[in-house]
């Protein structure tokens, strides 16, 4: 095998292109060797093979200084500057990332993992170098779906002004997870079907040099262009047609559903453990389809990630124009939301909690502050939820419960969520988000109210005395283990109390607390830092009340396990009556 | 006068070309008869008089909408639709805003004066204009200036989809605030020159059909493509060429300082009350071009505002290629500087808290993410600040203290920013951002430290007992005063703390508290939720300590007068010392 002499890119310098082809066989072997295992990009990696050996081939990284944007379509270049093992064998596996990682390799500049971010960020590294007077290469690859986001766009906008070295490819595999929205599409097919020819061209329209390459996955082709804009004095844009998924049949045939592929059988493709279980994505898929069936006037809005609502290609297709999928465009879906609103009509955004960062203006100035009612789902908003630390969705409450107007709710089971949900597209008051559940599918027989537009109510499930738990959203079920904890142990029944609202203090009950308890706790599923707990504590600091926030503590974890962080963070039922023994004797 | 018989839209339909065109005069002498005695955006405003009326002629708001991006050049359309007297009459013009509000006319839709947002929320008045079945005009107004940012970016690209009537009026002035930045104004620049005819056209290429109109101030011109696009079945662009400040030779010639003007002088132009005290703009700026100068590395970055940091065109043209304004572009302007501290450079970003706001994912993942040593500084950041609802400076200890790795330093005088500034700048271990102070250039005598690097050190300022006051940031002067009254009041010695850093806590200080201290107040000039004295709250809630924040509670006030919202929020000597009898007694 040739890949076990490739240690560095320097490895494959001079070697044959029939050698390099042999090469690029073995990284899909491997790649298809650590996904079918643990999960993982398949469809972008397996495009771009014949792209990143070329470049790889060609540039001389790091003094060149390659950004990936995204980075989920880092693993050849991973595989080529010496961490292939992370994909050979399986006691390595954790300890390369999905995503670039400058801890990993000086050969990853940047820590990153959401999309649109490569032509910024590789633009600083250009400036910088021009003001040291250095001459190495910056080269930003962006695939197509990256590029309808605003932070490329205004990049791609800048880079013309730098008049100096600066390369960006783009990876045109003409989908983005699900397929791509937007016109620049119809201008990339347009000048993919031209051969680059087409006159009106998004990027020389946007100050660029422009090249074409027809054949992205055509190892010799790719060196040929990229020695030919090597050392080049000025921005140019080398728009490579690739295919997504290449080298894997099935992967080329489906490419939504082998974008980003959990472990599978190699032979058949099919998932090692099928999911059949109940999942939010199903259930929200199912709610959506019969509201939108119901009132021509609710839309469903997506960023590209349909799949967080289960809105499969079939379930978007029945859903028809009340669907929209705006590509990786938050900012734009947001202000459409409260355009849609503001024009009566019901619009449900839904994304990650991670993702739902790019649009903390919007959230604020185009939608809260005209107080339009649009649904926003926050997705992944957990400990539970993805643990790279590029994909957290820990800071939401942080970020989005301080924005006036908003009403932000903390759904504990499947039963609350939905009368949530149904409440909030059926009101025209208010703009609403709502932490969509993540700690499972919990049903619930206690009593769930169906409305919500009494604000800031918050519910005392279980009445108690001396101690009271307010038990957050997915950390109620917390809640109801400490409170068996502490009866257990210090033979006192706690209050526990569901807060359901994030953005308000319910100060009637938090008042009457204070007849008959004297300890306080706080339980949140996200950072402590600007959270809820914090407007608890702020309420009683002028009273006798001793309160105690219990979260995630401000960090970026990354890969974390979730027992050792909660542990970290003293959220263990121990910890916390141990900390309880400690207030009493106080 | 034609001007008083307006009173609606209607008023304006059927007369003759000539009389709009003395309308348009008079409109001008009304407009400038309002911002010579109170200030506003002069140049915008000047510039669109004839598109205005253009508009108003053939469109038949509000039926058909028209959304104006910004909405500082909305004042012609406010006098065409009942506010002229907020023009005319001295005793109205506080009634009137500087932006666009639905409360005051059902010709606004939107609450908006950030930039780049009116393509994304009118096209949501289209697709619910669409899922009703209706058939009405909307129409979006968006400058040059405002085309580069990424939100406007996302909606021009997502329009196309929208496939009904969509009518997006390019106002091209050849101007933002400043200069234009980026490659589409070299675009812009070749279709005003080819009449609209360059066959790389940069709206084509999103997807969009696209009409030029050379004679932007030409109202008959006007009319004329208006009706020819009235009623369109799909998305189109109209490029109209329009000139800033028209009509009033000064602002012709000196666009720049006339976009927003203050009040003036109508024969010389001449300010009113010339600002040659000392600002935080001069302070910057002179400080920032000594850094400039003896050191190659350093790079002043802005987006679009260059004056919330005093560079003039003089003095952006001093600092060279160690100066680069993006444009209107703030997500790419932190992404540019994480690039630039990654690749060695010194790189500072200034813009207003506000605008801030556009760019959290940005400050979280490309930058402290990545833990790069980019210096980030918040301007108007300050009850003090701007007072318009659309951009108010209280959210940014909210939005920014609660990401994690970075640091957020909240200076108490000019001394003490000018130290924090050079810190930051010099070092590279953190990403760093600085509150610019705005409550006057305050100069101590207060012996300032240096170095910062040691985070989360609070300073005793005063050393007392029994009441500890931590006053952050601007409202420092605020705790000074308080001293005084607490001393007259209840013969009581205060400590008095300076924490300087908004981001962590200074536990061993805080604990040290305890010892002689039963009360602390915390002052903070920003909404109180998610933000600083919370934190402190937090920290003491299991103690006996009490604690107090004092800070603005979380909305949108609009026009508001300081002293007014303050007292609103409790933040007066007389009420804080009678909150501090209240718990005493306690």
């Amino acid at each position: 095998m040739f890949i076990e002499k490739i240690n560095s890119p320097k490895d494959i310098k001079g070697i044959s292109i029939n050698e390099l082809i042999i090469l690029s066989s073995e990284i899909r072997d491997i790649m298809i060797n650590r996904i079918s295992k643990c999960g993982g990009h398949l469809g972008p990696n397996f495009g771009i093979v014949e792209m990143t050996i070329a470049l790889h081939y060609v540039f001389n990284s790091p003094i060149d200084k390659i950004i990936f944007d995204v980075s989920h379509q880092s693993y050849v270049h991973k595989i080529l500057t010496g961490r292939k093992d992370g994909y050979i064998c399986e006691e390595y596996f954790s300890e390369i990332s999905g995503f670039a990682n400058p801890d990993e390799s000086e050969h990853d500049f940047f820590k990153l993992g959401h999309t649109s971010t490569s032509i910024s960020l590789a633009s600083g590294l250009a400036k910088s170098r021009d003001l040291k007077g250095n001459r190495e290469n910056i080269i930003a690859i962006i695939g197509d779906g990256a590029l309808g986001g605003g932070e490329a766009l205004e990049g791609l906008n800048f880079v013309s002004e730098l008049k100096s070295n600066f390369i960006i490819v783009v990876n045109d595999n003409n989908m983005s997870i699900a397929e791509n929205h937007g016109g620049i599409y119809e201008n990339l097919k347009k000048l993919r079907e031209s051969n680059g020819e087409y006159p009106c061209n998004l990027f020389k329209a946007m100050g660029l040099e422009y090249i074409y390459v027809d054949e992205g996955n055509n190892i010799e082709k790719l060196i040929e262009v990229f020695l030919k804009v090597k050392d080049i004095s000025h921005p140019i844009v080398v728009h490579i047609n690739t295919q997504k998924g290449k080298g894997y049949k099935l992967a080329e045939e489906n490419k939504e559903s082998w974008h980003n592929r959990r472990p599978f059988d190699i032979d058949t493709g099919d998932l090692k453990k099928s999911s059949k279980a109940v999942s939010y994505e199903n259930i929200n898929a199912e709610y959506l389809l019969a509201k939108i069936k119901n009132d021509p006037q609710v839309v469903v809005v997506v960023a590209g990630v349909p799949s967080c609502i289960g809105f499969t290609k079939e379930k978007r297709e029945i859903a028809g124009r009340q669907f929209i999928d705006v590509g990786i465009a938050e900012e734009h879906a947001v202000a459409l939301c409260s355009g849609i609103a503001k024009g009566g009509g019901k619009p449900i955004f839904a994304t990650q909690s991670s993702f739902m960062q790019r649009t903390y203006d919007q959230l604020s100035q185009d939608l809260c502050l005209n107080n339009n009612p649009a649904t926003i789902l926050v997705n992944r908003a957990s400990v539970y939820g993805d643990k790279d630390a590029t994909h957290l969705g820990l800071y939401d409450i942080a970020m989005m419960s301080n924005i006036p107007n908003l009403v932000y709710l903390a759904p504990t089971c499947k039963e609350e969520y939905l009368a949530m949900l149904d409440w909030s597209i059926n009101q025209n008051k208010y703009p609403v988000a709502i932490r969509i559940p993540y700690n499972g599918v919990i049903c619930s027989k206690r009593q769930i109210d169906k409305d919500y537009s009494n604000l800031n109510k918050y519910k005392i499930e279980v009445t108690g005395e001396k101690i009271a738990i307010i038990a957050l959203g997915n950390f109620f079920q917390i809640g109801e283990e400490l409170l068996n904890k502490i009866y257990r142990e210090l033979k006192i029944n706690p209050t526990l109390i569901n807060p359901r609202y994030i953005t308000g203090i319910d100060e009637d009950l938090l008042e009457n607390l204070k007849n008959n308890h004297d300890i306080v706790i706080t339980l949140e599923d996200g950072i402590i830092d600007g959270g809820f707990g914090e407007k608890i504590s702020s309420f009683y600091g002028t009273s006798d009340m001793k309160v105690k926030n219990y979260g995630i503590k401000k960090s970026f974890p990354d890969r974390y396990i979730v027992d050792e962080l909660l542990r970290e963070n003293g959220i263990t039922d121990y910890k916390i009556v141990e900390d309880i023994k400690k207030m009493i004797l106080n």
